[in-house]
């Protein structure tokens, strides 16, 4: 059975504001030292396992012409539009039916367009042992990251104590998938021992995702099952767009990984990072002597452990601490690490009054 | 006696970096919100008792462009070109050789072209009775400012306790010039009562300066006479360069007023600043209720106590408090207040790299 890609890249990545932008979202960018943007990491670390011609994007209509030039060696009929956002589970959905069409049934890789993965051999390993689970039976498989910190914004997997699946060692029956808990909540995740990080990668048969939409999404899958007899037909961009408008918005997560059965978990251990704001810069890339992230054209004096991103102009940076600076062509981010959420309501406030082009 | 004024304009201003420049210093540029630059405000302040045609400016030779565009109201003539800085003393010694020149004898109010005067009226009824304290003898008189803290970089006048010279209230006899102190000496001096700080303008009859440069500086005084005959000769400029090349580089407060006799001050309270950081932005312009001075494109969220000076581009400030931002075209300062004296620093690593442009 074939092993194929679906790339999910239709986020807005608000977080990476000024250089993310509405017209170009973090997936688009290149945040690495290798000048690579994040969705052509993600496409080529797959490459040894699943060729271009097998690897599909969902994204939103408007990104079909960003993803085509940053991955041009996709097959122009792999990249799929999405009429609107509707969060994962229509996206993963819509994908499965693609796959159904195209190859009867063919293996899954689920994977976020804008996270990192620094080693990318042990990641390889458990993604193929991951093939391995989903080809048995409908399992979902899902690679679950290590907890190192009680991190309140993601959610979790509850895994059992059996850490060996029919022969596979290291693979673990879930027991419950977990919403984004509180700290304290987070802290005895963190204390048990028995939790992971859902990393919202995930590998499975189309047919045992369409299954668990079909018991557990019925309205949903009749809408996909509309979907998917339209394709190749004319009708098939307005029968999209009408599914998609009764679609729910709602994640994988909560409509099926929540409730389904048959689900493992491969804990990970190879540098898995979402990249969810600046503060990631200095994670995934090295730092100076002094704990800088320094990119472009920027001069420090007494400054640490702070991130600064120049674009053109010089940035004379003097005894920055824990500082994050963003410059670009027609605006700058200057805010303190702490604070590097609140950079939403910058958008907010830019939103409210009227700047919508540098949003 | 006519009255003249004197504009010292000759000096580099780092501080201001990045937006001044060596081809750009600190007097060129507009501070306040009026949009007016620091050495136009100086000339304006003394219109009501000196005339266009009765100011001098004395510059380097590289700032008499700017000079000429910027006060197109002052006779050509009346702006004289240093060949070369030789701080103050020089200065002072070659500009009263062309009003003696010119006028015979008169009063010269001795300015620097940076500093801000809150209180105009104030400021100009001591200048008057300064005036007044200039004509009789050969008084040397000099404005002092009242201490509010123990600033550490300026000098300081000790004052006598006789309040009272030839009918004149609030003029002090001067026993003492001393330069910048250390800071248990500044809260010395502030405790006593007895210091007041030396503003560094001055204001004698041009014999009267004269007259002490004979006495004390006989070398600098024999060419300041050199020059002097030159004026209006085809030889003045070479005779200008070769006297400027000998001169040393001294103050007019070390060279003169340090050992000088019949020196008056009067004690001035009417807003002065030197302006001599970034840091001045918000004592001499109005701050918005979180303490903020903003200039320019700055949308801020939950910043305090900061300055930021924007240009052409967005500047976000999140939660930033005691910084200073001030962008400009080719180059940007992200600094912490307490810090904008290393500003220093970014030029000499500016000087060591070659980036010259910058600077």
């Amino acid at each position: 059975m074939k092993t194929t890609a679906i790339i999910m890249a239709g986020g807005r990545g608000e977080r990476f504001w000024p250089k993310s932008r509405a017209s170009m979202p973090k997936q688009f960018l290149s945040l690495t030292d290798d000048g690579k943007t994040m969705i052509r990491l993600t496409a080529e670390r797959h490459l040894s396992i699943v060729p271009w011609e097998d690897m599909f994007v969902v994204t939103n209509k408007d990104y079909i012409g960003l993803v085509r030039e940053q991955l041009p060696e996709i097959p122009p009929e792999n990249i799929l539009a999405e009429p609107m956002a509707k969060n994962t589970a229509p996206c993963i959905g819509y994908a499965a039916t693609v796959i159904r069409k195209k190859y009867g049934d063919a293996v899954m890789l689920v994977l976020a367009s804008d996270h990192l993965i620094q080693n990318a051999r042990l990641y390889l390993d458990t993604m193929a042992q991951a093939v391995e689970v989903a080809l048995e039976g409908d399992n979902l498989a899902t690679v679950g990251i290590t907890p190192s910190y009680p991190e309140t914004g993601y959610g979790y997997i509850h895994f059992g104590s059996d850490g060996e699946h029919a022969g596979h060692k290291g693979v673990y029956a879930v027991r419950r998938f977990v919403e984004k808990p509180d700290l304290e909540t987070a802290k005895g995740y963190l204390a048990s021992g028995d939790y992971l990080w859902n990393s919202g990668m995930f590998v499975w048969k189309a047919s045992s995702i369409l299954s668990r939409f079909e018991r557990l999404m019925p309205q949903v899958y009749e809408d996909l099952c509309l979907i998917e007899n339209s394709i190749g037909k004319d009708s098939h961009i307005e029968v999209l767009r009408r599914c998609f408008e009764r679609f729910p918005s709602i994640s994988i997560d909560y409509g099926i990984m929540e409730k389904a059965d048959n689900i493992y978990t491969l804990p990970g251990a190879y540098g898995w990072d979402d990249v969810g704001s600046w503060l990631a810069l200095e994670r995934i890339n090295p730092t100076d002597s002094h704990g800088n992230y320094l990119q472009g054209n920027v001069l420090c004096d007494g400054t640490r452990n702070s991130i600064v991103v120049g674009a053109d102009k010089l940035i004379a940076a003097v005894d920055l601490e824990e500082m994050v600076v963003v410059d670009t062509k027609d605006a700058m981010l200057i805010c303190r690490k702490e604070s590097v959420q609140n950079v939403k309501k910058i958008i907010e406030h830019l939103r409210a009054s009227g700047r919508s082009d540098l949003i």
